[in-house]
């Protein structure tokens, strides 16, 4: 999906929901079943249910990892389900470098098929680099996340200069392939949404910790908008769409969370048109 | 393995070597066939032949999850061939918050067996003390590599007072459990290896790029050495001893060139008795 796909899609769904799947679970809910199996199936039903308002999903790959081998298979039946017409995020953060990536971002792209994945920069050119050489998938770097720890290094050099982080964003604007960056900024601080905007004012910005991690859509719109890339926001959202019930009605439940999140964005579109 | 038992193993196999376990599917010699179980095949060989003069092995993770789901199990198989008188080291660079870097560290730890998980550390101290909590095992911290791209971000910050990687690694002192810490360092530049040791006297460091990569094994002793710890190094070399030799004898002849490197490793031991 190209960047112009993106922007039809949100115009045409009124949506920039992003909804994340990591199924915790201690937290599916209990006719499913346990294990991995009930994971998946806990997945299929979310999809199912919120795939006309969301533009994407993020599987966090780290709690199909934990599942053991058969996680493997979850995540890829799980990219499997999600209908073509979403954008398909593996939340991965690697980042190693030269032939380590390269298969980093086979495994992303080819083995499940994501469209985009998510890249930790800390090691530079050649770790980012292989990623963007896949040129019809994208590579969603982090930049400044709203985290506690984000103030140990993400914030450091700002006395002598930037800040790393729109050291990041800048430096990665040279990279060969930019044109298929994303970055990840976190939604509960909007003045460093703000800056994040000013430093990449023609990419698409990856915005989680909305709803029950604290930030607000209003906010988020308010800092973040870019008005030729209709918002240039994929917001997303997890705990509160997927745990919304955890009784028998979960999806349902999630896609009347869901329908309330698109409405509210459905508005800012309509309002920034 | 903690850290007594890793110095005693140093001093008792005289070797402070550890084999990078990075199967490139194009120089897997032919007669072992072909796909993942060649590249298993392939690790046990390696694994038989050099576990006398090995203190570690690093798989590294990319390589498995690049074959699909069958990697996963290669890995598995590979991390249970490994005796458990070597430390076994993923190397995964993983890079979350929170309850998502417990699932990674349960993934590392506990799906795979391994003693020891390689950790980026962008995003700062909730995505390194997920790993740390795990009181048998190690975390090792991206600090200064020798990459090219190292330059973009790792280096950040000097003018206006410490580069990014002496920032993590005096920031990362403080983090809960950094007592079971140790570091990734490059061989390429014996100078920054000095300033780490420097910044890390009691720490061990993991030191990839000796050998195919143009670190030398005097410059990396004479740089980072550590008496109190033995030396205080894990030295890691991949391609010289996986591909010594990519016909049917690739076993003996990668025993052959891990057998030189461990005789340096011995006399350079045994001058700093």
């Amino acid at each position: 999906m190209d960047q112009h796909q993106l922007i039809d899609t949100i115009r045409s769904k009124a949506s920039f929901l992003c909804v994340g799947l990591d199924p915790d679970p201690a937290r599916i809910p209990a006719h499913l079943g346990t294990g991995p199996q009930a994971a998946l199936r806990f997945n299929l039903g979310i999809i199912e249910a919120t795939s006309d308002l969301a533009v994407a999903y993020k599987p966090n790959v780290a709690f199909y990892e934990a599942m053991g081998a058969e996680g493997w298979g979850v995540l890829q039946a799980t990219m499997d389900a999600i209908p073509s017409g979403c954008l398909r995020i593996a939340d991965a953060k690697r980042g190693d470098i030269g032939n380590t990536a390269t298969r980093y971002a086979e495994a992303a792209f080819r083995q499940w098929k994501a469209d985009a994945v998510t890249v930790a920069p800390y090691m530079g050119r050649d770790s980012v680099e292989p990623f963007l050489a896949f040129e019809d998938k994208w590579t969603i770097l982090l930049a400044a996340t709203s985290n506690p720890g984000a103030e140990d290094f993400e914030f450091h050099g700002a006395e002598g200069g930037q800040p790393l982080w729109r050291r990041v964003m800048e430096v990665s604007r040279g990279y060969e392939g930019a044109e298929r960056l994303m970055y990840v900024v976190g939604a509960t601080r909007p003045e460093l949404l703000a800056e994040c905007r000013a430093a990449a004012p023609d990419r698409f910005l990856l915005v989680p910790g909305v709803g029950a991690q604290g930030g607000s859509l209003e906010e988020v719109c308010a800092a973040g908008w870019a008005p030729k890339l209709a918002g240039g926001l994929l917001v997303n959202v997890g705990r509160s769409v997927l745990y919304a019930s955890e009784g028998s009605d979960f999806a349902e439940a999630a896609r009347l969370e869901a329908k309330t999140i698109q409405a509210s964005m459905a508005a800012v579109l309509d309002l920034n048109r």
